[in-house]
């Protein structure tokens, strides 16, 4: 009988905190995608309508690399209601060479939160100023707090900004953020006023209309768009991203169907056939990132497989090394 | 922290075994898949071509069921050369409603192993003759076994024949099936012989090319092809579906891109725009099955997610009564 690991959340939590060395593990892995021959299937994804429900199952393998994991991430938008987090979900860690399961990750969501944030990072690290100190944080979610905590660990951020459609959730948030970052953060009413002056703004909002517009982009600002991974989803406006002297995708073919250049072109604000630099492209030095300080630039993130399995397996290794984690037979 | 239940092989091989109740619930699923709105998204596939590996992942919802299985099936055919099996997985049990885990299902894919021998039983009942006693089983793995069992179950079979390309193996599984059914198996050096008089043949190979001819067919026959759930496979001369009376698919979404039906269209043997019926629909009542007993008919099956959770369902129901599995929180 196979024996594997069984990670709860607590154990997770533990040993893969938001650290430089997660966002460099997630850094890794848009590098792969851009120079290896990776393997990442389309998502697959089961709607559950009578419940608003979904489900998007992520994988990726990263030749070399000794495990990849599967993820299966739901959203049950009903789950508020009764008290439950709207989103939740798993990973298996397989073995590259033999296909048996090495670890059972019941994380609940958290290492994709984790993940989703170092991309933010990466993201930030090669297309934000250098000097970029004030970062505007749209949406007050679990994503509004650990984006600007990544980027944080990237920039030398001094004032964040925090709006929100519902301004006592940005006020909770800034609260809870000034206690735990070296900075001043403030909630804003208008995100008009949020965006202007900032340095990054991030989207981490579930929106269907753009909530932030183009004409409120400044020379010089970066945007990192994190919030749409479906089809509805559209936080910016499409005319930004022809704005932008920089656009660059997590995955091409993930946003031209999903991501926010899904609407552009949906729009015909930018051609079918034109060409984009993905993130892992510029971490390679393929393509290049910002090259000086009045470019808009827009990360567009859609959450890539490759990032499930870094993340899995950096969990997995941590967690063999502290001895974290129960044996199991299966 | 959300709770959930752990089966492990030991605990499904008891509460789940091959019988009659599986076999109705798999022909349960496929009367959803035909009459009810099933969400049954595309496999999911990755390929570790280094290590001759593949993983499939399935899954599918039924309107009005609680819970909704994912299926992780990783199949690595190098596996033998160390002493592993080829094939393992697991399944995971959500429901409908939160999207929670309710259970992990680490059963190494034995239930996979039981719903694919009951969607044969299931096309045997509605395909092969009401007095078929004679079955021949092409291959000599897992499956042989099962399939031979299942359709015991529901047709009188009183003469069972193997053929297999290692006539040692097909004496293996003659000899063990002898023992178990209440009928002669006998193993087959030749698979014209083995097919010939028989009134069920089942091919269970991972042949990629034809191991059975479409001269060989002799009215009355019904043939089960159960081997083929990829592209490069294919048991079953394409000739051979143009001769049939009746073929029938699991779902013809995925027998057009993975089975049989896959070969007979890339050979332009069949008509692109052709009408086939499918199991469900037979199952249904909505299009006939066998009408008389001199019809050949073929049942091509790459094994679909509606099986995956109407198995997965009946084992955490099973194992809720019977308080068998592990309780874990997470």
């Amino acid at each position: 009988m196979p024996k594997m690991k069984i990670l709860t959340e607590r154990d997770l939590r533990e040993i893969v905190p938001l650290d430089l060395t997660a966002v460099q593990r997630v850094n890794d892995a848009f590098l792969s995608l851009a120079t290896q021959a990776v393997v990442m299937p389309p998502i697959l994804r089961l709607d559950i309508p009578e419940h608003r429900g979904e489900v998007d199952v992520k994988t990726a393998y990263v030749p070399g690399l000794d495990s990849f994991a599967i993820k299966i991430s739901p959203g049950f938008f009903d789950n508020p209601k009764i008290g439950l987090p709207s989103t939740n979900g798993m990973m298996v860690l397989f073995s590259s060479k033999t296909g048996l399961v090495e670890a059972l990750l019941l994380d609940n969501g958290y290492l994709t939160d984790v993940r989703t944030a170092a991309a933010g990072a990466v993201a930030a690290k090669y297309l934000a100023r250098n000097d970029a100190s004030v970062a505007a944080v749209l949406g007050a979610g679990v994503q509004a707090r650990l984006q600007l905590k990544a980027v944080a660990l990237v920039r030398p951020i001094r004032e964040a900004r925090i709006w929100a459609r519902d301004v006592s959730k940005a006020k909770i948030v800034a609260q809870e953020l000034s206690a735990q970052l070296k900075c001043s953060v403030v909630a804003y009413e208008d995100p008009i006023r949020a965006v202007t002056g900032s340095h990054i703004v991030i989207t981490t909002t579930p929106a269907d209309k753009p909530i932030l517009k183009a004409s409120w982009l400044e020379p010089g600002q970066h945007v990192t768009a994190m919030g749409s991974d479906a089809e509805h989803k559209n936080e910016i406006e499409p005319a930004a991203i022809k704005r932008a002297d920089l656009y660059v995708a997590d995955s091409l073919k993930q946003t031209r169907r999903l991501g926010e250049l899904h609407h552009a072109l949906a729009q015909s604000v930018v051609r079918e056939d034109e060409n984009f630099a993905e993130l892992g492209e510029i971490v390679a030095g393929l393509k290049p990132g910002r090259t000086n300080d009045l470019q808009v630039t827009i990360a567009d993130l859609t959450g890539t497989g490759i990032q499930d399995t870094s993340i899995a397996s950096l969990a997995f290794a941590r967690s063999v090394a502290a001895k974290v984690g129960a044996e199991f037979e299966s």
